[in-house]
Parts: C-alpha cells; structure tokens; sequence
C-alpha cells in the first residue's frame, strides 16, 4: 500500500468473558463502531492519525459500556482511577496513570506528550498537571456509574479479582502515512489503589514506531507489562510479519506471563488485524479503502 | 560457565555527567564497591539474586551520594519522589512510582511482587500499602538532603532541568543459575510532581528473563523508556549476543529516542558487562571468579 492509501482505523474496547447482558456483543460492537467513525471522520477531514485516536478513545471513554473513563470498574476502595497512553510513529508518547476524577484520561496523556518533556505522570502530580491547563475535571465520584458500582459490590462480596473487561484502544494510519496508538482503561475491578497496568505504560499496552506500526493492547495488564506486549508486536512488524501474525506473537508473549486479553494492530502499510484469546473482544475499523466492520467473539 | 559458577553480580550508581567534586568518581566508586560488596555477601552465603540485587541497592538507596532513596534529587516543587523495580528471571517482577518518605523503595517494590496481584503501584497507594506492611517510613521530607537543596536552589535559578545522574541498579546471578535485577531513583531534578521515569518500569529500566540475562539501566529515563531499554538488551542476551554487545544496543536505542545513558547487564551463564554513552558511570562487580572491580570514565 502506497503512502497516498487511504486512511485506516482499528479499535478495541477490551478482551474479556462474555457478559450475560450481551452475549453476542451487540451493544459493544455498536460502541466501538461509533468510536471508528469518530475517529475515521478526523481522518477523513484530513486530521493526523494521533487526533483520530485520540478521538476515538474519547468517545469509547465517554460511552460508560465500556472499563475507561465514565463506566470505569472500581478499585478495592470503590474508586475509578484511570490510566492511559498514547504514541506516534515519530517516537513522541505521554501517559498517565492512576488519575481521578479525569473525565478523558487519554486526552490528559496527549497533553502530558506536547506539552512536558517527560513520558508518564501519576496520580496527584498528573491531576494537577492537567487542572492547570484546562483538562476536564469531573465532579469527584461522578466517573462511578450505579451499573458498576453494583458490579462491585458483587465481586467484593464475592472477594474476585476479575481480569479488566473493557479496556479500549485504537491504531491508526492517515492519509499521509502517520501512524499513532491510544489506550485507555479503569484497570481491574478491587485492584489495589495506586495500581498502574499496561494501559499506562508505553512498551507494555501502548506502542508505535515509523516503518513498523502501531499497537494497541487490552487483558491482563500485568501479564502484558512483563511481556512488553506491544513492543513486541510493533518489533514483530519491523522485522516483517504481518500485524496478525504480530498480534498474535504478542499474546504468546503474555500467555508465557500467565495471562490472556487481546491486540491490535496497523502496519506501516495500513494493513488492520486483531488478535485475542479471550471469548470475546468487541472491535470494529475502517480499513484503507473505506470499507468498515466489527466483530466480537472469537 | 556451568551453573555451579560462583555468583557474579555488578552495580552502577548512575549515568552523567562527571561532578567537579568527585572528578574521578573516587567517592562514588567507593559507594559502588560498598554496595557490590554488600550483595556479594549476600550471595556468599546462599541468598538469592533477588536478595543480593536488593541488598545492594538497599546500600546505594542508604548513600546520600547517589540519587535513589536518602539524596534523591527534588522534583519541581523542592519532594523527593522515588521510583524502583525488581524483576527475577522466572518473571517475578514489581514497582513502585512517585513514592513519597519510603526509606527504601526497592525494598517495597519487591513487596509489591511478593504479596500483589500487581507489577506497579503509584503515588499514595503504595504508600499505604507499604505502611501497612511494616515498610519503613521516614519523616516527611527527611530524604532530603543539604547538599540536595542547595543544588535544587541552584537549578530553580537556572531553570535547568537536568538529566538524573545517581539512579542506581544491580543485576544478579546466584549460585543456583537464578537471575535478578533491582533499580532505583529520585527521577530527575526539577521534574515535574508525579513524572515517572524508566526505573520505575518493566521492560524499561529493569528486565529479567530465564535464558538471557537481567539488565539495569540508568540515564534519560523518558528515551529509556520510549526505547523499551532493558527489554531491548535481554532480547539481545537471548538472541545469543554478549552481554557487552547487549548493554550497547540498548543504548543506540535509546539515543534514536533522543537520550544517552547506561546499562549494566548479567548473561545467564554470569557473564558481566557495562555500556554508557555519558562521561561518566560509576559502576563495580565481583564475578564468576570471586574478583572485585570498578570503574567510572569511559
């Protein structure tokens, strides 16, 4: 595919089991339908691969089906603390971890890319950093929604530790070949506080690099951080396999690290694949020649 | 080397810039040396690697000399907020981020990975978590050192944000064949609240795998992170390169993402080796063979 191919888009909105509200996926496949539109449409307009992802993830953080933003899962003390990350193929990033009351973690990590020369900001210190400049704050609490938290007085009663369900992500490629990756995510429900997965960390759940692609993760975050998941899948690429090969590489990586969840990709080409080896894992894209889909159980 | 060889271990105490102090590191080879020594005994007498790695940064993060516990450098706002890592080659790992008044955060990151579910904690979260667990806590403020305040005065005035230059780590190889490695630092002085840096992250400051080798590095964290530094040169161990050729590709990467460093590196036969692209990094050993070293200028 040459430079002048269209643009393209993947998201994910998390590798998980399946839920008995949505067997087949319906109302997550039509969530992230409408995140790839969002994002397609600031392609489409000419927008830059990383405002694309940035704008679909907004939108999947702002859609309270899915574990990132508003509908975030709830922490052992019954709190959201979010964390996300972004990358482009030009080796800019920035991520935040462990922020409250953020109502678009993803666009705070953004901000933390152009605007600090640093990579990652947590808790407090990220909050702080973003109330300065306009980042918006939701009332304390208001990211909690009643679902989730009658989700977690379930598992607390229960005492499990479930695996995050509903991470989301998004790899894209504009028109003029660019390429970026977003993550975003409320982590895992009774997590400890101060608990930081692979959504945050750039190497972990987030990564791109020019010539490559670009690599969005979602599972069990820590699994994902000692593979280096999406390192190893953007080095996959690099080195020649295709992204579902590198995708499913990636989740290899993870399972030797005693976890599952899911990947996805876009090659420096445009070329869109997703892997995972959980039930289920809603996505949807708009490939290179407009044509756009979804999907959900393996 | 058989894995009956002696145990072997090799510590640095930061990449940089050389101090006009210390022009020949006299000071912080001694302080390297302690630290080797203190992990060597550890080993000596049938401890872990993880032990040992953990001893020995114990001792750095105790020497007001190096950036990493008592002596960290300030953030913006005149705290110290430390980072640290531990990761054993079965795949063990753990962290800690922006953690406030915890005497020796290597310490509470191997307590993450001993008694979580989790690799990383962040900011407040840990802090409590450690408190609950008998982690030593110091007065507030009281890793703050004179000679620490006086250099951040100094800074604020010039506005400089300087690269860190005492993180310490150290890589481990026991008389069993068992890998560790351990980081720790104060960051950068001047960053801003909440920023974390490479020694904080799996993958990125800290790396251990079975079969390859344990990897420590030290320098630009954010490059280091963006480069996936110490995944990068365990990869390399595993793909049959030297250690020394390991620590060295590691850092080209690094340096492609804009920053410079070092990287200490233990293979999985015990092979030791070191590589910084800085003036200086005050680094020291005992091997395989029971024979101390040390060094600080390329």
């Amino acid at each position: 595919m040459s430079p002048s191919a269209g643009p393209a888009l993947l998201v994910h909105g998390g590798a998980g089991e399946v839920a008995a509200a949505d067997p087949e996926g319906a109302d997550a496949i039509a969530g992230c339908r409408a995140a790839a539109r969002a994002g397609y449409d600031v392609l489409a307009r000419g927008g830059s691969a990383l405002d694309a992802a940035v704008e679909a993830v907004r939108a999947l953080e702002d859609d309270a089906r899915f574990n990132a933003g508003l509908g975030s899962v709830l922490n052992l003390d019954g709190d959201v603390e979010c964390d996300a990350s972004v990358m482009t193929g030009d080796g800019q990033a920035g991520a935040v971890a462990c922020v409250r009351d953020v109502k678009n973690p993803v666009r705070l990590a953004r901000l933390v890319m152009e605007q600090t020369p640093h990579v990652l900001l947590a808790g407090a210190g990220a909050e702080a950093f973003g109330s300065a400049r306009a980042i918006e704050r939701t009332a304390p609490g208001a990211l909690v929604t009643e679902a989730m938290r009658a989700r977690w007085l379930a598992a607390r009663a229960r005492q499990t530790i479930s695996v995050g369900g509903g991470t989301v992500g998004c790899v894209a490629r504009d028109g003029a070949g660019r390429l970026a990756a977003a993550t975003s995510t409320g982590g895992t429900m009774l997590k400890l506080p101060g608990r930081v997965g692979d959504s945050a960390l750039i190497g972990a759940g987030t990564y791109a690099a020019d010539g490559a692609g670009a690599v969005s993760c979602t599972g069990a975050g820590e699994a994902f951080i000692k593979a280096g998941g999406a390192l190893r899948a953007v080095e996959a690429m690099r080195a020649g396999r295709s992204p579902k090969v590198a995708a499913e590489e990636a989740l290899a990586w993870a399972r030797r690290h005693g976890g599952s969840g899911g990947v996805i990709c876009v090659s420096a080409t445009g070329q869109l694949a997703q892997a995972f080896d959980t039930p289920r894992m809603a996505h949807a894209w708009i490939d290179a020649t407009g044509v756009a889909g979804g999907g959900f159980r393996r």
